[in-house]
């Protein structure tokens, strides 16, 4: 009887490796096959809303659809089963997101779905941003969010100078053009300042009276001219935090400890004393 | 008599410190109150435009108008009572406008009012830059703003450079194009070579004969090429800005107290003592 | 008779000064009264191509025109005048544009003129450059100037390559879309494909068949992330020519020859001598 | 019979250095005319999708398409000739841009040819990114590439990044917006992401429900600020790339000639000799 249990013991504790771990082969191939069925699964849900597509192969996706929902069905128990403390997996971002990503399926037994509910499965698409912590990408990734950090401070002041800019922006269209340009309300005319502002520029609204295209030069010049603020702070960041992300790729010189050198540099260029 | 002048004066240093200051907890709630009820007093501008919103809930929308109206009248007449020189806050730039914030309302009762009126209350909004000014953010919000007067000089150029540019290219598409293709002045013409140039590109207005598109093709690769400049402007004042900012990576002298010594720095710049 | 010579000599010698000097107040003055002169010009020049403003105001604009034909006139005999090798003036570029400018309100006698020919005026806008070569805006100017000429290089080989891209985009996208969604010729996929690397997107011409779209998806992104570029290599430039500029910002040690002390630093930083 | 082979061995030997080299002046030529020859041919593929003009000029037009393609039906022959190993011309990439670049018209002789036919012919123009090879643009182009090749890492995370963002918000935007305002399908939706994100904005799908607008509001300000990632990643690169470039600024050693020494550097790093 204990056999069995060790026997399981030793189940769980491979599996957790495979399943939680980066380092061994299994576990490495374990989340290529996932990141693969992840991908499948997105393309999957994306084809069922294209019309043409899923009038034609409709029984064709629902199949896959359901392999894919059972082995990731069968990824969720194990991933309960074999952690020490499951509810700390259950309740984590990256469990809930796991949950409700298989629920659709099973629940289209009772409720006849809609694609609301079905699209509800591309949000398995979150689990890729997991991949970010690999070690592999870990250096490079680190330094951006590092960057994007350290530029908070900034960012927020500037988004919050933009949200007052837009709002008095939309009001004063608004006022100056009048719903027959369809500039219906001020939110109307926010959505526009906020479309104008960052260049996108639909078209769908935009101001037709002189005094309107007077005041939305203004607009756009300032949208093309304020880009260069979150740019610059941000350019600014990366440039700064160069050094300390360089560091490894400079020589210190052993004998008088001035670094800097070039990584194939021989001798020292303070002290001539060799690398 | 003396007692309640007094009594008086007493309640008018403390209403003084709680309006005018942010140092005590009574100060920073009263702008905390002030802070949410201009966002809420905006909203409700919003809504009022919004037709299908306010047919409903009119009657709810001016109620609420009347108590941040009232509230808000009451914080004017404070500010003036409270303050040593009223004359100085009631001309200045946040006296006016917290004036023809309030005014629109009052001024109901005899003008049926147009919603031109009603929106001038949204500039209730622009005391909200007030709060850049906060401590909090000041240090922040110092290094963006001494960024940005640094490098004026030359954004001043590029904005002349780019006034000359889009009246010359506005004229040569106003030839070119003709009014069939949208451009039925100069005036029009430069509207349109600000709304390419800036990358916006509404479609409102677009040049279709060949010589036009070829044009139009130049002034699109120019818009895109010299948003480099004010990026590259902006970014170089940031990155040269940069030593005054990072205080946790200069010296401070022990002897003084002065900062702003570069890391490698041996002796004090003000006293000479050693660090 | 010689002193008639000499009179006319000396107001030659005078108006000289005046016209194309910038020490003088008289010569700063005639600047200005030229600047406005300039814009005033061009202000009717744009107003008489809107219909609505041109039919009332016609004869004003006329007679106001005139005028400025008239001073522009002088100005242009005297500026022949009173140069020592007025052929210089006369086949410089400002000397040519000067000619043309005032020739189209002569012209206008025999020839019942078109708009185009009235447009020409506009080109009077080009002197306005002339400005950004005054010694109080050269410095910044120059600095632009250098910058952008540095990165002269790369900027080409980035057109280069832009401009080949776009041919090839705009071949693939003829073929991928065709006539029916506007794509009917190659220049016109070219003209498509500026549009939309520059990321102006009138949405003239768009792609409506899934595999344009999807080709169109990753010219956008191709677009978006090669803006990267120009602007890197001007911010780079921007950096780079920093210090020839805040050179005079720093203090140098008479002692040691330590330099990089801010400009308020009072004491040396590596040896401690006073500045 | 040898001296007819010793001939053709000498003129092998003088084409491969005409075809191949760029130091002679007659390979210089060689390279000049193939350009020009490039160019004339894309010019021939443009003007052949141009309705109005194909139907006055196709007889000039075809004859024009034939003698290029003679001449360059020989080069393709001459480079296979006088290149020791053949096969490694003729399966390189530019080995086979070359070969399907003359084929569309001998095949216009079997098959009465569809425009997507004659198109292939503007691949040719991808020979030309080989001039950005020659050592007058190497200089630059390495110091584009180095850059680029450099910041690949973060680049490509961005990217992920980006496609992941788009797909989510693509299906956010199909489920709220619905196929009435032309989110017909998550593609769709990721297509209009892709065109919001990049701030590109056709305005063939626009978001027209109050909650869409809203949503669409952070996806256009998201795509608005994130420009800021590549620009800062691009111009940091370029900024750390400098010194390399900044030839002049570095020291040289007398003793080993090795460059890259910084400016305050004392000893060489290569051989320790006094600099």
């Amino acid at each position: 009887m204990s056999e069995i249990k060790s026997k399981y013991e030793n189940f769980k504790q491979k599996a957790h490796i495979i399943i939680y771990g980066t380092n061994t082969v299994a576990g490495r191939l374990f989340d290529l096959i996932l990141l693969g069925l992840i991908l499948l699964s997105v393309v999957l849900v994306m084809l069922e809303t294209v019309k043409g597509f899923d009038a034609k192969y409709h029984a064709y996706l629902v199949f896959f659809e359901w392999v894919i929902t059972v082995f990731f069905t069968l990824e969720y128990i194990l991933r309960i089963i074999t952690i020490k403390k499951p509810i700390n997996y259950v309740l984590s971002f990256y469990g809930i997101i796991d949950l409700i990503a298989i629920l659709p399926m099973y629940l289209s037994f009772f409720i006849t779905g809609t694609s609301v509910f079905a699209v509800i499965r591309a949000l398995r698409l979150l689990r890729l941003f997991k991949i970010l912590n690999h070690p592999q990408f870990n250096n490079q990734s680190t330094h951006l969010k590092e960057s994007l950090i350290a530029s908070r401070g900034k960012i927020l002041i500037f988004m919050y100078f933009m949200l007052i800019s837009t709002i008095i922006i939309g009001s004063v269209m608004y006022v100056v053009e009048g719903e027959a340009s369809g500039f219906t309300s001020i939110p109307m005319g926010i959505y526009w300042a906020i479309v104008t502002l960052t260049t996108v520029g639909y078209g769908d609204i935009s101001p037709v009276t002189p005094l309107g295209q007077f005041l939305a030069s203004f607009v756009m010049i300032m949208g093309y001219g304020i880009i260069a603020v979150p740019t610059g702070i941000v350019s600014a960041e990366f440039a700064k935090n160069k050094p300390t992300v360089k560091e490894s790729e400079t020589k210190v010189c052993q004998n008088c400890g001035s670094h800097e050198h070039y990584v194939n540099a021989k001798f020292c260029q303070d002290c001539g004393h060799e690398l």
